[in-house]
């Protein structure tokens, strides 16, 4: 008998005929003799409408607060997929965030899982019980309920899998699972069977937005083999696991993030330290920083470029004109309208020669580079915006196809 | 410092305005130096939507499921009655039945308080937060959520006064307090200052619908001082208590309830045990039964009848048709057609004559007498349904004015 932990997001429920589909998957697996915990988030809209509500009434709600509005979406879609399961007639019982044992820290709204207590999952799963756990909530040290953040419920589904050892946490999605690039713009794009943890961090953090990173990470630290796959179509998606079997393929996937923008500080004094009083405040406002460029101008000034995410664009702008009279810059200069295109993976360690042939692929397409950053497993540039979707099909062609 | 709790029901709390409404009143109470705790049930129509959805899912879904799902009503408006206290600047923590201490049986849907450990609530309070406190839910043995029926925020508000030796509980509905009748029907009903427990249980169960009667039993119980008031209107309502002042009204209310049936079971063998067959069998299918009468008919024959809420007429005629055999009879004959008529007053046992003058006021009006019930401080008559509106008027004419 394997343990299987599936997770299916809020619209595989967003109605009683997704539920009803979902209920289908759980039970068919259940039927195998399997072990089963099904991991929800809120029904489709849920989450909105109550954001809408708290909005309503106050718009400052403090997050402790929205935690207990929000984590009541999550506890609807239980009872509704465990009734749906119930009519099936097969044996199951909902549990929400602190009955599952989910004990997190107290930052509201973004909270962390400090441990999951598995006993009550163990029990249940020992009485031949399918298992419905409340995605995205838990209890912090004081019984207050806390919530997880955005992607919040695969990190629980990777969470009971590490704590269960479960042999597969599957993440059901509307795709059917990782692609060498979007398939929607891009039309050779591959589907993969497999993927190494760190590649796919680097395409969830590129913005491919099929997994949650967290619980990548969380994945790739208890080493829990995660399956990403569609609910509405019954086929394979694609493994995540440690180690992949050797491909030919040298890149694994290439990745357009359009929510960049660069902000260029010109004109710093070529000191010692500059750059780290600039990034130190950035940092003290929590943004965070993507590719870093420096240039040396003349007249011993400098000019430093960065890259953050559109939504921390104004408060990384408000954080460096807080900085002018300590380092003296001549002018900032930002651009919204910019977009990352990036390559990932593995193979390119031991092969070189990847970014040339990236490089000449968009100068082929006459595309400007403005900035280059790479890690072991990844090159991305920062090109204009609006040749996004052509520097990504061209790249894509050249390596995949 | 006195310590007060208050409970809102649905309609008080249906939408953005009523909640600020609900804020006021409750940090009104604050500002005073009181300590607060606020009971509130699911917002206006959520449980009904709820349930709306668990339908179209599974007509038959578990009630361990239903109370997963319905609880998330309350949890929805305490979330959000908080928000609204804060938006005020005042300090204040919502809670959930588990949270506030809430221990019940295990019969899901019409649980029953076991116990309220209420260290967290006082923890709160000495802290000087206002409490908001989920009503109609609680945690049985298993940690599972419970709920406690219809009516069941009344009686978590008056359990928590009770746990915290409150020194009033406050019921808010949309009516301004007890009246001798219901005013929208007769003319001259008069809102009471007081009323004892015995008399709001026996106009709570004759259909005053005002307060729910596990709620007026349990503050019995532990001389919770209750208030009746509306939450639209700043005025005193009416006090519930043990003793009231003397005052000259015998009666204190007459109530009218149409939700009767009355079954007559006709030509039953005058044997002994009888009526104990017949009324076990209905005992066994939890039928309640409220007025009896037994007469004797012709041959060695005795009829039987009696009154059921309208709700359970169909089980109670199941229940004596499978009787068939056993008691043979030779008919079954029922009435929906009727209503239930009843006078309530401490005073009328010390006073004879009541009886008379309330047949007298009916008769006078010409009208008919089925069956008659009485105990110590009350006097009900079955009449034609299409009389009792009629009959409450003379009534309470005769009595009240």
């Amino acid at each position: 008998m394997a343990l299987i932990v599936k997770k299916f997001g809020g619209s595989s429920v967003a109605n009683a005929e997704r539920v009803e589909n979902v209920a289908r998957i759980v039970t068919d697996e259940y039927k195998k003799g399997n072990g089963v915990v099904v991991v929800v988030s809120a029904q489709g809209d849920t989450t909105d409408d109550l954001i809408a509500k708290a909005k309503e009434i106050n718009p400052n709600a403090s997050k402790r607060e929205m935690d207990m509005l929000l984590s009541a979406g999550e506890q609807i879609s239980i009872s509704l997929l465990a009734m749906a399961i119930e009519k099936m007639g097969y044996p199951v019982v909902s549990l929400l965030g602190w009955q599952a044992g989910f004990h997190t820290d107290s930052n509201y709204t973004v909270a962390r899982i400090k441990k999951v207590e598995s006993e009550r999952l163990k029990a249940e799963l020992a009485r031949r019980n399918i298992v419905v756990v409340a995605g995205f909530q838990g209890i912090n040290k004081y019984d207050d309920v806390t919530t997880l953040g955005r992607g919040g419920s695969d990190t629980s589904a990777v969470a009971i899998a590490a704590s269960l050892k479960a042999d597969r946490c599957q993440i059901y999605t509307d795709v059917d699972g990782v692609y060498t690039a979007d398939p929607r713009k891009v039309k050779g794009a591959i589907k993969m069977e497999e993927i190494t943890y760190e590649e796919m961090l680097e395409l969830a953090t590129l913005g491919a937005q099929v997994l949650n990173n967290r619980s990548v990470e969380m994945a790739k630290k208890y080493n829990v083999e995660l399956e990403v796959l569609s609910s509405l179509e019954n086929k394979p998606g694609t493994i995540v696991k440690e180690t992949v079997k050797m491909e030919k393929m040298l890149i694994r996937g290439v990745a357009a993030d359009k929510n960049v923008s660069r902000i260029s500080v010109v004109g710093l004094k070529d000191h010692p330290g500059t750059a780290f009083k600039l990034f130190n405040a950035l940092g003290n406002a929590k943004i965070n920083i993507d590719i870093i460029l420096q240039s040396v101008g003349r007249d011993g000034t400098k000019d430093i470029s960065f890259t953050v995410s559109a939504d921390q664009c104004k408060e990384a702008l408000a954080a460096v004109e807080k900085m002018q009279d300590s380092l003296k810059y001549s002018k900032i200069v930002h651009d919204e309208t910019v977009a990352k295109v990036s390559i990932v993976g593995t193979g390119m360690e031991t092969h070189p020669g990847v970014a040339a042939k990236m490089f000449e692929a968009l100068y082929d397409q006459n595309i400007n580079i403005q900035m280059i950053s790479t890690s072991e497993i990844k090159i991305s540039v920062l090109i204009d915006a609006e040749d996004a979707d052509r520097a990504t099909n061209a790249v894509h062609a050249a390596f995949i196809g």
